[in-house]
């Protein structure tokens, strides 16, 4: 969570969960995030200790990712304050409330004017990533903008979003006096593979596998949907039935059509429970005519691969079924045992696994480096990422041009800079 | 090389140079690969020690990579056979041969029967991989085929090239004594990138750096034709100016347009001397209309990318500019360690690296799979490769219900085996 | 499990458990090994699927670590066959039997004839390895000796143990047909650290840690006499009351001291059950008074360490207190998920982590090679490692002059070889 | 370099030679760093950019390494300052310049006071590090002290040399204004192996390798006298007659012995040039009569050990003699490419390898720890380390209860910080 106070208002720019904290401390224990006390996760540093002097006049939301929305339910009674976010983020921070909350969130649309207060606005403007209606957060003060990049990639070849290059260089015409920016991969050069390459990379191994006729299991972030339409269009081109298993896709699916992100093929099965009963339907003769697609990209003990993989339904895998993961394991310890557990066992089912058949939705260096020389902003804090990784966007811009502690500024949580 | 003996012939299947056995003893010292002795290349490893009595009926080359046809021109002379090989092969191996040595190649159709004797025949059958007119090698013999399989990946989205299945099929459907098989990547789950996923790579940077409006530049293995004409068509529609150079680009692109698998953009340059006068065209300001294809995307001392950084020409590269290696950096630690060399000195002048723009020519582990399926052999015998990679060869193999010694064999070098 | 028949008779010797396909299907089920049936185990591959023809006329054992003699029990039953082994090794497969299965365990001494048959008969020959009492087994046939060496290191400066070289000396002079060999570091240069260098790093951190007046734990593998018996020696130098705690250390702990192998500091409390009022002597302002010896070295769920760090007893770590791993992470990547979970707790509270404070317990390269050469076995057989493994001590060989398939084997589980 | 300002008076302390900067575009060129005008090295980045007002008053040296005393001789004569080390520093110091410099610099005691300005003195305070006499130098201000520690390690066991925690407990309690830091392996958990754990390796190496009675070769840094002295020491005990090699060692060797420092055995001969004359004693039967120390521990092309298997002496290695690295291969690709390219055809000439029978001489965090604990400074400034390095160093002092941009300070190249 990032606070911006300016012209007598304070706003609050995201506010999330910090998902390793988290499952370091509960991650066996069989706890959901939502059963463990707010003091609790406070103490074990998995959501902001906020510590802040007066009132918060607003929450506005970059986007929909858990690390960015999973701790406004906690915060929110405590102020006045609206949460201001696009259609697809509200959704999803709703689904995280209580009736009695529900009323202080408000979808808007990029370049609509937020009026926080009389003397101060804010908008957001349409970037690329990896869930729909991604934004940059732009705060209009009286000493300039503050915008807000976390996170993005510059995708040109996406099929639901368009980065608002225009009004990203208008921005930067008129002044931005602070950009904070993540850090993730600023490391890396170039830049990030589009989705584009994502698309390539899915069309050639499900052509591949699809000829063995057996069943072509797939999994990704349940909040990616045009990953997830790419899936299950290819399937639908191969003739295969869709079905869609696991608790996390049904909101995603249900609001992606609703909102006209997402266009299931007719017939596609949506199912988060009573999952034996879907999948009777499969049957060792026609294996080849199905697609599942189903949680367990990181290799979750709760989630539909490591079940199936671990007896829990009658339906199992078979010798030549094949399983692609559409995703990358994020590289914590934990996920990489649990997902090489999981991949171990398919092995040795004679399952064959296509891993890593995935794009990243994080900028490389050339691109912070466009972001930078369109927006000019006067000062830069690095951000979202570890500090070897905000070291790394430091050299970036050093090169463009800046100073550190002068003008690119090292922050660690609870910090507070004046500009 | 692999010789085969069967129905009272003998038959050589491709004779390459080991290559980082030559850079390891000669890389520094100047002297080219035909500067040396026979004798002392074969003591330092770096062509086969051929120990064998009788004659040689015949080379079959089975695609034109400088690790498969590097040391015919040693061992031809020795022999009356003739070599034989697709048109493109047979092109770069005539580029290594003297005058007296021409009349010996003979480029042939796939499926055009080879007569090597009354008794024994041979054919090439297409693959893909990553040069123009890949083959596999089919030897008829009276105790059935024996399959070449050196080196290939299955891409069913490559532009010049197509995999005859049908035809690998059949052959298997009539009995496969043996196959010898390529292990490079066979430890790699899944499949292959096809091409396609490089071609959505290349168009996704190239559309990126155009917009800096500085040069671009690349790089690419000089062999790969269909890669070498993703970046000049990509840089046509972009409506920069082609130019390409290094000695190693000139007589791929002139057998490649001659044969019909290269359709330079009007106008392109390739040059491979005198680059003083071709580079003189590209100034400050017109930098952004122009494309630059060169040597060096193993860091090669000797390459243009090299002299350019090292500042042998009057031409310089310029904050801004982009270079793209549309390659990977094959593993050793002199290729690494040359990359990064290059690779920091155009940092430090500016220059937007874009590495890896990518995918491999080998196939992985789910397309060896394949391959054992199709062709059924009685005998397998995993080569080119170390033994670690032979070693994921057998674990493949054993999945596939072979047998360690008894069907699956390991092979060292100078090893004879009787099936 | 390895069978040797010679001379009408058959012997196996060792035979193990294979602790990674044990954990991956029953890690987290809260069921021992012991619980498992043994076609269970045998299906997953955790013990070996004996298949033979005949009886077992006796089975040698050449040390106790558990994937050595962890299976021994579930077939001994089956055949009439004596077990023999070093006196610790002994006491080691007793603790995992029966009563009525006691009686046919038989320690014997070094160089001791073992006769298994009146025309066949086989000795222990003393090693250096990571648990007391190691040997390498010898087996005379009269068609040549058959020398059986996993698992072992050369290591000089032991305080507990000395490789007999002259007896393998002896035994090489005399005719070996075949060696079976490990293979795990053979792919790394040079020779395995000498546990004298385990002792300096101890000394060295133990004497850095004293310093901090803060508790020090430190944990290591439960059969390794000669590091606890460094560890607590070191403890007691500097002063410090010694506490040794986890099940898995009090019957190697009793062996040690029966068998003269370790001396415990005078009041050393060794325990594994009620911890709390173990744990409760220790105090705010005692604590640099105590050195805690503790399981935990793989960061297992159940170990001391882990329940410390999961506020399973009363008794906390904190903030300055030092823990020391006089271990190496054993690289599988459920091992490495558990120990780093283990340590960002110890390091949340403030615990200075002290990592691979160890040396290997297994031969590298060069002592491999001076094996073979004091040996001069006919043929070698490596076992013991994965493919890759193999395929390094193949490269060995052949450097000695064997030749692949002729007189370096290679084998794999289930496979026979006559010689 | 680091300048300190206080009191009116401007120090300089160490002034070194960034080495990867001259070898990445000098490396290859046979340009020694002599030959290279100062503004060329500038504008390289091999030397500080020195850019001060006013005059420097004094060079204080810490220790002798190249990259902190590289470029002294570039800018003592633009000064009218004395320079300030211990002998051995300030012996290696001199050696690098011409007869005009030499009465400018002056050798001090530890603890002697030096007077730069009547207001302003300075001391060295003896630590341990991988060169002798090695110093942390402290600034008596009238603000409090500066505390200058790059490099050190806290090595309770060497034999040469012994941090003075008295004096720095004594500095520490007096009041530190600023601690400058090396932050090399600060993100390495635990202590630094001390030196007593690289004599033990080498004592099991050296033994094992003498029993194969054949020449062993060592190479190790060149200032690194207490280590060259192990090695030595060893190879008299085992009687075999010492022969050291390679320009490097020559002046280290003469001060070492004239200092004290170091006693090489009755015999030793220590040879820079003319080789082919001092090897020619080596022959094939009594090569187990001898020890040579070469240079060539980085795998450099102008070492002796280079020099040796690129045939460019008469003397050549042989099978079975060993080489054994006391060093780690410094990881930048070149070196890495060197080292493996020499160790190849080492192993090429079945020559025995043993690499990496080493010791750092750099704090890792735990010692890191104990200095801040010791000073308890005011103000910390991480140096000597790339941007994630220094980022670790921000994590220890977080943790030790400092707060990034108050009391521990982002610096880079160039940078000023008043406090």
């Amino acid at each position: 969570m990032t606070l911006v106070r300016a012209d007598g208002a304070q706003l609050a720019i995201d506010c999330g969960l910090k998902l390793d904290s988290y499952l370091l401390y509960y991650g066996k224990s069989g706890k959901g995030f939502e059963d463990i006390p707010t003091e609790e996760l406070m103490r074990i540093g998995a959501i902001p200790k906020l510590q802040t002097k007066g009132t918060i006049d607003a929450f506005l939301v970059s986007h929909g990712h858990l690390d960015h929305i999973g701790a406004i339910n906690r915060f929110m009674d405590k102020y006045p304050a609206q949460v201001f976010g696009t259609q697809y983020a509200c959704g999803l921070i709703r689904n995280r409330l209580n009736k009695t909350q529900l009323h202080k969130v408000s979808s808007i649309g990029y370049g609509q004017a937020i009026h926080v207060t009389p003397r101060l606005s804010a908008e957001l403007v349409e970037v690329t990533h990896s869930i729909p209606q991604s934004s940059m957060v732009d705060i209009h003060t009286s000493e300039g903008d503050v915008v807000y990049a976390c996170d993005f990639k510059f995708d040109d070849h996406s099929k639901i979003a368009k980065t608002n290059y225009k009004r990203l260089k208008a921005i930067g015409s008129q002044g931005v006096k602070c950009l904070i920016v993540e850090s993730l991969n600023v490391g890396e050069d170039g830049k990030c593979d589009s989705e584009k390459v994502a698309r390539a990379k899915i069309r050639d191994v499900m052509g591949f596998a699809h000829e063995n006729d057996k069943l072509i299991m797939a999994t990704t972030f349940s909040t990616h949907l045009e990953r997830i339409q790419v899936l299950v269009s290819e399937a639908e081109k191969l003739g295969r039935k869709v079905i869609i298993t696991g608790n996390s896709y049904l909101p995603n699916c249900a609001m992606g059509e609703q909102m006209g992100l997402l266009d299931l093929p007719k017939g596609t099965i949506v199912a988060g429970k009573k999952l034996d009963g879907v999948f009777s339907a499969i049957k060792k003769d026609n294996r080849g005519k199905y697609f599942v697609l189903a949680t367990g990209h990181q290799g979750e003990p709760e989630s539909v691969l490591s079940r199936i993989v671990d007896d829990q339904f009658k339906f199992h895998l078979e010798e030549g079924d094949c399983v692609m993961f559409s995703s990358r394991t994020i590289p914590t310890d934990v996920n990489i045992a649990n997902k090489s557990e999981m991949v171990d066992k398919m092995k040795n089912l004679g399952v064959r696994v296509f891993d890593d058949v995935h794009v990243s939705g994080h900028a490389n260096r050339e691109e912070h480096r466009k972001l930078i020389r369109m927006l000019n902003p006067e000062n830069i804090i690095p951000a979202h990422g570890n500090i070897g990784m905000i070291g790394n966007y430091f050299e970036l811009a050093e090169s463009e041009g800046y100073k550190a502690n002068t003008d690119v500024h090292l922050m660690r949580n609870g910090d507070t800079i004046i500009l």
